[in-house]
């Protein structure tokens, strides 16, 4: 999986940001230091036709009357990397901040005037639960991915989808390898969760299981369609089994990609859901470079939402008792409060009462 | 209802075109000569503040680098009007028929070069029912219309809507009253279809029943709220009756507005149904106003949308035997047909076989 | 509006308990003490037909190898009474609180044995926000309820609907009148809510008017149809006017009735909206009718829902830090706490720490 | 993937029916004649445990007073095999023909009393697209499928959908291998279609690949899990990869399970598309074993279904002006048609007008 940087013509190089990232609901810092080996996995290859390809969409000037999204415009058609071969597109989207104002005053204009009221509309459809207004705005991805994956991804129904077809054509030679810092045990807690890295050897063994399993499942792919994925046949006397049957070999970690389309209030939904810090991280990097894409498309949706959904906490109505209890200075711990030893931990740990965690 | 032109302050008048329609599946020539008299009725009320935000919004030039429609650009905000107060207006609208073949082909570009590749993966993709092409183009109407056609209108699920709140504020003073064409009897053999007109004093009653109706209770809706419909406080010793409940005083037939937005796919889905003739009259108008914003929009999907669903025949199973035999020039009548009169009745108007109608 | 109760041959009488409800968010307990007066207006009209249809669906008795709902059988078909005229029928179900464990298993049998664990389960997929176990059950109701009412209800779009068509048939002669006790002022402080009742001569003629212009509007319809209610003729040498068309001289509070449809998941969402003291009170005794079926299908379910999301709090990113504070003892009020004085409020309000309201 | 049958202890054998299926559209008679080879492969592999839960749940007798449907009841909970390993088992199910008519009719009982009104209505509503009857009847089914398959079926959106899941658990260790008779070449003339045969040396080669990558990448799969399929573990001294990543090992080949619930508009709108013969072969299996569930469920619907959708035929406005002429024996041909030759010989083969065809 480890490309040689440069040597290879279709190859391309992109620097990633480094960045520092907090898992959202725990708040605590997840500092991600790219070694020098896990930069060399970011790389994606595009032929020279698809960088040309989106080079002229991003050359196009056309002069529209719609609202448009200044910041969002500078890197439409762009491909954002994630992950070790994947990407994600912007492009194209309906409407901006203006747009759900617009839309709830059911307005013959621009619904205002001043940023400020906007902001304050905003803030407060969001935060009583208003759905409708944020319908009004439409976002479309071009995403490359891995196919296990797109199996998580595909679960969000309200979204239009097109996908790659592989009854119809080879998909590409590529499929995810995770970075060593991403190889973890199964979590001896969370039956849905990770644990601590693997390392040495057994890390090892894994990633050469992977790329050998992967490699060796794509050749004989090639073998049975009697096609190179470049279209080169390989015996011309034989003829290839059908596509549609021959991609059962591959592994589910090949790269798939769509197009993918929603609305602002599906996309948070969505967002909401994975890039959570308990959602698989291999979604999760996908869902936090898309979100960067809604903060430069509605900057004041993307506050709301990060306050009133992303770093909100959920209170039972049991839960609410304790929060009231604690406030008063009531003397209250798990034993005495109604609470199960798992709810009364998370209710401690949303609030960061680290001590009182049992 | 007749509004004498140019004297109202806020008034504004649309001259619509005089169109030769033709009713879709039946294929009958409907001619709409309107008179003078009808003419009075487009009318569309605007305030002078309606109208400039119109104009602001029509006067924006912005740059993008998405793909536009430079047909409907030219009409985009424009009050298209629809029956006598009401009207439709295209705000907003993401991608073009270049949209549904980039994203059928998965594609890092514009998809393809040439128009006729484009125009004839269209036809196929509508030709083989395929769907989620077409729901990658994006439209937002902001439309007016009564209350009892927004009822029918709003069983199109796969949408979204925000509605102007009567809870929240008081309803325009404005309720369609039908043109004497218009003016039905019940249909005695289609119990859900219009018959013959209505004319002379029967005609003459009716139309001053829904005016006088619907203006008492509009005044009635007034005085229980205390307030008029352009803020003013009737009495101000009083409070007025609660808004959610006043407007349950207002006739089916009071104007509403709303935004609607939906995808290519479902709109096309939508006018199928209430552009065709068997619809009702006061939502086929609507209908048929956005079919030709289609037609700007995506002309070759519009196109397509023509011959193989609006102009298209559906055959049933036993239906196709009998064409098989007329074809061959077999002997088949309704008697030894197999189908009730009411089947073979449809197929023969379906292929205009007027001569085989029983 | 007033019915003389057992004088007509088709009226009958329901008496319905006297309940103590607490509206939710707000946790003031408001007790509806109903006067004799109201309890009159507690009438539904079924004809004597329509009563024996619902006796002889009660009187089916089928084996079935599916789960069954003990409870819910036992008032399946009843027409419970909402409103004056109005009631909510359960005319099918599917599932119960074992289904939503067995699919969420994805089990060959029955899920679990145990009801323990399976209320361990249904409370742990209730507070992550497991969406896709609850929509494995489905209700079907059947309802007549005001249209003004059924306007707001269909904005929930994930539910299958069959309306009574006003196109097709003649609507019954029956609309909304509130009673005096829901005869509320405009709030002053809420644009979409009640204020204070309003009483005396105002009521009067308030309740006047909406008994006068429906009952008016209504005659008007069945002359302009030139057929009565009961499928009378009026004048036999006259066509009435399309069904379609004379509708549209209807009062909003009119009657309608449909079927409708819809899963665990999407009932419970359109009920934490719909039976919050929040909502307009004519739809909310229909979600409170409907949550009291809820309970007698899945109690488990339903306990569950009341203790996450009915009586739940959900704190935005800046709320929870002041609570932090709160819970440490620390000085903080509205002024330092970087909250508008309304969102300051809406959180003290649901902590009920109502000493702190500004 | 040949089993030995009897052997295995948890091995059972289902003799399928075997049945003469023709190709929906085509009319071709396509006859299965399985082979023994074949017969082999139609085993499912059930432990004791999971027979055991079927049963248990097949000897429930409950009483209840909603609609039931006999024929369904007979094989409520069994497991219809499908391919090598698969199955489609009906878990739950509400409604059947009646309960069209009565939501149709917005009725307080039955709906109707004689079955041949049902039939009427049901056949006028299927011929005239009316839809939300339809989607008052409920089905739920287990099913068991390759990966493959499974990314196929999930793009039918409106569906409530409990997928196994491999972050949780460990997926079986069963994957599809196809008979010999579905190996077949890839399509000269259509992209996504089978042409001839595969057959001698390059089956058996094309069929040990298929089966050795399974294994292989399954045996890794466990491997890097450190557990077997049956929760043995591997290295007592090791951690297990975390089952999130492993599972991106497995071929696309991988059985998964699911538990899928729809109403049935949209249940048709899928046996539509998938039990056509232009469907891949390995998703047709299912929907017709599902059609013959259907069939049991709602018979009037299903013939219906069968005359106006399945052998229905689509024609164009171009194409009905072919049709006309034909009928009228005028001299049309492709030359002078206006139709593409594609479009020309869909037209002709529609009608089997072979000799046409050019």
């Amino acid at each position: 999986m480890v490309e040689v940087v440069g040597t290879a013509p279709t190859s391309v190089m992109f620097i990633t940001k480094f960045v520092y990232r907090h898992s959202w609901k725990t708040n605590s810092i997840n500092i991600k230091l790219l070694s020098l080996d896990s930069i060399i996995l970011f790389i994606m290859k595009l032929t020279q036709e698809q960088k040309q390809e989106i080079a002229d969409q991003q050359a196009q000037k056309h002069e529209t009357k719609r609202v448009t999204s200044v910041e969002l415009e500078k890197i439409l058609y762009e491909a954002l990397p994630v992950l070790d071969h994947g990407f994600v597109r912007v492009v194209d989207y309906m409407g901006d901040d203006t747009s759900i104002v617009q839309s709830a005053r059911v307005s013959y204009g621009k619904g205002t005037k001043k940023v400020s009221t906007d902001e304050g509309l905003i803030k407060y459809l969001m935060r009583h639960w208003h759905s409708t207004p944020f319908e009004m705005c439409e976002i479309k991805y071009h995403v490359k991915l891995p196919i296990f994956i797109a199996r998580q991804w595909i679960r969000h129904r309200t979204a239009n989808v097109n996908e790659y077809s592989a009854r119809y054509s080879i998909l590409d030679k590529e499929f995810y390898v995770p970075s060593k810092e991403q190889l973890s045990a199964q979590s001896t807690s969370n039956r849905q969760g990770r644990g601590d890295l693997i390392t040495g050897d057994q890390a090892d063994e894994v990633l050469k299981i992977l790329k050998d399993d992967a490699t060796r499942t794509y050749d004989n792919y090639e073998k049975m369609l009697n096609e190179k994925f470049d279209g080169t046949i390989i015996d011309e006397k034989k003829s290839g089994l059908a596509r549609e049957l021959a991609r059962m070999n591959l592994t589910l970690n090949s790269y798939t990609q769509w197009y993918w389309k929603t609305d602002l209030l599906n996309l948070l939904n969505f967002l909401f859901l994975r890039a959570d810090s308990h959602a698989q991280y291999e979604i999760r990097v996908y869902a936090e470079t898309m979100l960067d894409t809604v903060k430069k498309w509605v900057p004041i949706t993307h506050a709301a939402f990060l306050d009133y959904r992303v770093g909100a906490v959920h209170v039972s109505s049991k839960g609410k008792k304790i929060i009231q209890q604690l406030v008063k200075g009531e003397k209250v711990n798990y034993e005495n409060s109604g609470l199960s030893k798992r709810e009364w931990n998370e209710l401690m740990a949303a609030f960061e009462f680290k001590e009182k965690i049992v």
